[in-house]
Order: structure tokens, then sequence, then C-alpha cells
């Protein structure tokens, strides 16, 4: 089973807007067990939107047809998909009502044009989900299928999953449920990883699933994929869950969380299972720290607040990690809360940095001395996550 | 003369990577007044990349190839483009040098795979630009050209700039220099923008050159961009000078920048002009104001630091614009800074927050009420970006 995908919009091919929906439909494509050969991207123009659409139909199973299912005259999509199919467009009374009432909801005056999202070529289907105003379609053409989905991530992401997938699941006779399921590492290589799990994934290889690979995610750390494919749903779940705890006593604290988890998520939940809050000094990462909490706790219930200065947050005479060690106990205290934690700089040399991390949990200091990259923003990323990992395994232990 | 772009590499395909290279080539193109129709992403297979490059050559007068230059297994463009040229490869013996003193340089061994870096199909010509070990490739095909660029995105940047735009200008037998300036404007809306400068666009439309385009940018404002075309760098330049200076004139303080100007840069700059230093108190975003700000300072030179906490900043029984004065006074005199600002939420209600933004400059304050979208990244985003634009105001008066 092939699948291609054709995003369709002029300001794509402008650079205005950067195609990121592509990647994703072909990430998920992957995990689905769905070949993807080709992905094109094409300008708001019928001739040229035609033959993408007819190449596709020639050399792939399916096609996803990505964008260009608004209300303006630039929104051709829908007309050329009745054009191949060969068929006329009939208004779907249903979508036209539900289109009218989203306007008047919001009080906004609706133009004629906005119908225009109602026509849907005869034979094809409207989709179920349906978050925006643009209904997406499914389109047999031969023995072939074209899906079109809204441009809007968000819509044409619930239209993937809910109608797309399934649908091309079942077209492909893949009776197999595929689900998977990513550890998050910080602190190890990719090579190590691979080493450390040499005998499972040899183990696995003869076995044939589930399956493990390895994604390096900058400073979002390295991925470890586990994918399972079985009859149903539970048995998969039952796999992936087996699996896990498998690696995870290979892997031991190096593995953060897991599927979406980011490594301030994982910190904040620890805390607040401990009924602790926090607090930080910024030395070092200018407010970046206090960024990322406070976007993942928006209620600030745990974290609570800090401070950024570029020095004088503690004694400058004071040996480096010692000054980080006294400007965590002190952002603690000022804030009272249970924890403190600090970042703070010390000497540069040819492209590196000696940086101090250090965390205060009241009852015990907990600290330590790294080089990192003297390239500004690689420097604040990686001693913000080296932070947030240190607090991380010192509440664990 | 339309120019396609095909992006070589399984990992976009996957959505591993997503293709932003392919966005910001589109992007080059259309300034270059060369136009692109296509754009195709295909995995690192000898056969489709071949499919794609011969297509591309039937209906384009150009194509750029991007990506699968490097060293490994996988890396098979060269071959391919040989392949198509139906010609042989020849070892370049400069450029194997160039690879082997790269390596000795950094104390590494090389492997002899390196050394396919410099295999070169008879008859292309290497790219004089060569930032990394892959050397770009102008490879005439017939009376078509086909230029191969590596998928490093600061590598293929400089050999697009630099031998590839020349060389697609040249062909295109357009002699005509094409530069263009971006006003960076904040506080009107697109359609406000547009009937201010309705007339002048009038004009333009009717004298050709410059032209003059909007582009909403979200969080980093509406981009006015100014293109003109000329026999010369030198009468451009006089264009966009004129143009800039009649823009600004209508548009007045709405520009707070050009080019790759952002809002903390132009802040920044002011207030260094001026001998100030800033501080910030950052009750309502939680951090992201000081981390953008130390990100365009990285010396903490004017921006000196910031307080966040999620309340207690200053007297919560004050009205909020008074609480916002008070907080931004509070925090110029802990820093000892020339310039205090904050942002404090106040009401939320049905889908917006009330927010006070104030600056203190030690002679003045500044304040404003504003209602902010409640979703709580685009609140953030939004608080900081008008806070930054208050305080530039206030440093212009």
């Amino acid at each position: 089973m092939h699948c291609e995908v054709i995003a369709v919009g002029t300001e794509l091919l402008l650079g205005i807007v950067v195609d990121g929906n592509s990647a994703w439909i072909g990430e998920q494509l992957a995990l689905a067990g769905i070949d993807c050969y080709f992905q094109v991207k094409v300008g708001d123009n019928f001739k040229r939107i035609e033959g993408a659409i007819r190449q596709a139909l020639e050399r792939s199973d399916a096609v996803i047809c990505c964008g260009g299912l608004g209300p303006t005259q630039d929104d051709i999509t829908r007309d050329v998909i009745a054009h191949v199919m060969g068929v006329e467009m009939r208004r779907d009374a249903v979508i036209a009502d539900r289109i009218r009432s989203i306007f008047a909801s919001r009080g906004r005056v609706m133009s004629q044009n906005n119908l225009r999202q109602a026509d849907v070529p005869i034979g094809a289907q409207p989709m179920a989900q349906m978050p925006g105003t643009a209904p997406g379609l499914v389109c047999p053409i031969g023995d072939k299928v074209l899906y079109a989905v809204p441009g809007v991530p968000s819509e044409m992401r619930e239209m993937i999953s809910g109608t797309v997938l399934p649908d091309l699941r079942r077209r492909s006779g893949q009776a197999a449920v595929i689900m998977s399921r990513v550890l998050r590492t910080w602190g190890m290589s990719e090579s190590g990883l691979a080493e450390a799990l040499a005998v499972r994934v040899e183990e696995l290889d003869r076995l044939g699933n589930p399956t493990i690979a390895y994604q390096a995610s900058g400073i979002e750390g390295i991925k470890v994929r586990i994918v399972a494919k079985c009859d149903d749903a539970a048995e998969a779940a039952r796999i992936l869950d087996r699996e896990e705890a498998l690696l995870r006593g290979v892997l031991g604290d190096v593995v953060f969380g897991i599927d979406e988890q980011s490594m301030e998520v994982v910190v904040l939940k620890l805390l607040k299972d401990k009924g602790l809050t926090l607090a930080v000094a910024e030395e070092l990462t200018g407010g970046l720290l206090s960024s990322r909490m406070s976007a993942a706790d928006p209620a600030m219930a745990v974290f609570r607040g800090g401070r950024i200065a570029a020095d004088a947050i503690a004694d400058g005479r004071l040996p480096l990690n010692e000054r980080a060690g006294a400007a965590a106990a002190a952002v603690r205290s000022h804030y009272q809360t249970g924890v403190g934690i600090a970042a703070v700089a010390g000497k540069r040399e040819a492209g590196v940095v000696e940086v101090a991390l250090a965390a205060d949990l009241g009852g015990g200091r907990h600290g330590e001395t790294q080089l990192l990259p003297g390239d500004q923003k690689r420097l604040r990323d990686f001693a913000v996550i080296n932070l947030l990992n240190l607090l991380r395994k010192a509440l664990c232990t």
C-alpha cells in the first residue's frame, strides 16, 4: 500500500508557510505501516493541481490532498477533484446548515462564498470529523482513493486520525493494530543506547514484534520508539507495557518520560507528588528555564517564580559550585519554596563554558559542574535541560 | 523561467525532519523573480530520485536538488545525477585534499567513504562555496540545468545565495537586480495597513516599480515588503530608501524596524542609545519576556534581569494599572536600572484576560490596560510584544 501526499497552496511554494502538515502525515503513515514514497507541493493552480493528482493516482494506491478547501476563490481543490472524478458537485444541505449556524453563533455575517464549502463532488463522502467549516472528503476514484483534508493543522490532524488512517488500514487489508510508545531519554548518546540495548534488539530482530528505533531529537533528548503490531489493541498494549518495563530495566533513570512528556512536565509532576514547590535562580539561562516551567504550569502552582540577573545572585568570590548552591538556597528562601535550583556560568574557554548546576532541597543539596558548548543558544538549552535532569534525579533518590 | 525544487531524504517523508529548506529556497526564488511551480520530496531511492529529476527537467527550466550529498551509502544524489547526465564520475583531487585536511584539522580519522564527496559527474562544476565537506554541483543537462546542494541548511543557503541565484538570473537573461526591504509593523491590522497605503499602492501599480506586499507573521507582526527591480544595485537601494521613507511617513510609529530586526532588538538599541538599562517584572509572562531579552542581549549589558512570580510582586489590593506601575517601579529600583517594565494579569472572562502593561522610566510612567486572548500561549506572546511596543513608543517620545 503506497500513499502519496499533495500539499496545495501557493504560500507553501513561496515559503510564507513551511509545510509541516506533510511531515506529520508522513510520520502517521509510517507508524500505520503504510509506505509514502512521494510528497508534492503545488500552488493554487487548476492545471497543476490536476496534474499532481493524476500522477499520484497513477503511481500510488491512495492520495492525501491537503489544503485548498477554504471559502475563497483561491481554494479550488474541491473543483479539481470533481473534474478528475468526472462528476458534478452537489450542495450538501446538512453541511450548509452547519456552516450557517457556525457564523450565526459567532455573530458574524456569512458571505455566500462560504457555502462553497458545502459543495461535495457526487460520489464523494464528507468525513464525520468537522472541527472547522471545511469538510474533509473521501473520494473513490476507480480502485483507488483520494482524501481531501483542510490545511489548518488541527483540523487536518483530526481527520487523518479519525477517518483517513482507519480507512487506509481497512483498504490495505491490514487487520492488524499498530501501536507505538516512545521512551524519552536524556544523558546517553545514541550509540550508547544502541550498545546498551544491542542484545534485546537482536532478540527482537528474530521475534519480529515489537520493533525498536532510535530518534535523536536534539534538546528533546533521544527517543526510543517501540512499535507493536497485533491483532487487537489489548494485546498490542500488553506488548508495549512489557517492552517498556524491559527497556527501563536496562536503561534505568536515563528514561525520563514517555510519549509527549517533556522534561519540565516530568519534573513538575515529581514535585507535585511530593508536595514540593520550586523557585529558580537564572544567572546563566536568562529566563529560559522560567519561561518553560511557567508554560508547563500556567497557574504557577508548583513553579512559584524566579530571579534573573547577569550576576550578583550570589557572592562572586565563592568557588563556582558553591556559588550555584548558594544561589539555589537563596532563591528557595526568598520564594519560600521546598526546592530552589540555579545555573551559574564560570570560565569560558575555546568553545566551551564551565557551568555549575545546583538543586537545594532543604534537607540536602545536589550539584554538578559541566562543560557545555559555548554557542549561546545551545549553552542555554543544555543548561536548562541538564539542570532539570539533575533535579529529576535528586527527586527520585 | 521555472525552477523546481526536489528535496531528497527518507527522513523528510517519515516526518523526522520537517523540510524547511524548500520553503526557504522558494522564498529566495520568488524574491529573484523566478517562478517555482512544484516542490517534491522523495526518499533515498535511486529509481525514485531519478524519476523526480527527469520529470522536473521535462516540465521546468532548472532544478534544485537538495540533500543526499553526504558520505554514507544512503547519499546517492550524486550517482543519480551522473546517471541522468549519462556520464561517469571523476574524483576531484582539490576537493579530496580539502576533505582530508578538514578531518586532519579536527584530529579525526577519515574513512575512505568520505572521499565519495569528492566525486563529481564529468561535465558538472563544483560550486565555489564549500562551508562543509559536501561540494555543491552545477550540472548542465541539455539546455537546462540542475543544481545539487547539501541538505545542511547553513551550507545550502550559502550555495543558493552565492552560486544558484546569480546563475539562474544570468540564464534567465535577467540583467536586472532585485532587492527587497521589509518594514516590520506592530499595532495595525493587515486591512488597516492596506487602507492606509491604498493611494500609494495604486500609484505603484501604475508605475510598476517598486512593488509592495503584506505578509502577516503572527507574533512577529505584519511585514510590508518593498521589492525594487533595477539595472544596478545602487539604483535599487535608492528606490528602497525613498519608498521606506515614504511609507514610514504614512504609517508613523507603527513601523518598529526593518528586515530581520525583532522588537526586542529594536528596544535594546533604543535603550542603549539613551544609556539606559532595563529590568522586568513578570507576573503574567512567566519568564518569556526575560528569555527573549537575554537571548538578544546575551551579555546582559542593557537587560539586567527580572523577577518572576505568580503574584506578590506588588500589592494585590491596588487597581490593576497601579499594580503594574508599582511592579515596574519596584523592579527598576531593585535592579537599579534606568527603566522597569511589568505585565500584570487581571480579570479573566469568556476567552479574554484584562492585562495591565507599565513602563517606569524614572522621570515618568507609561501604561495601558488591554484585553488579550485567554489562550495561555497567545496571551503571553501578545503581552510580551505589546509591553515591548509600549516601551518602544515611550522611548521615542
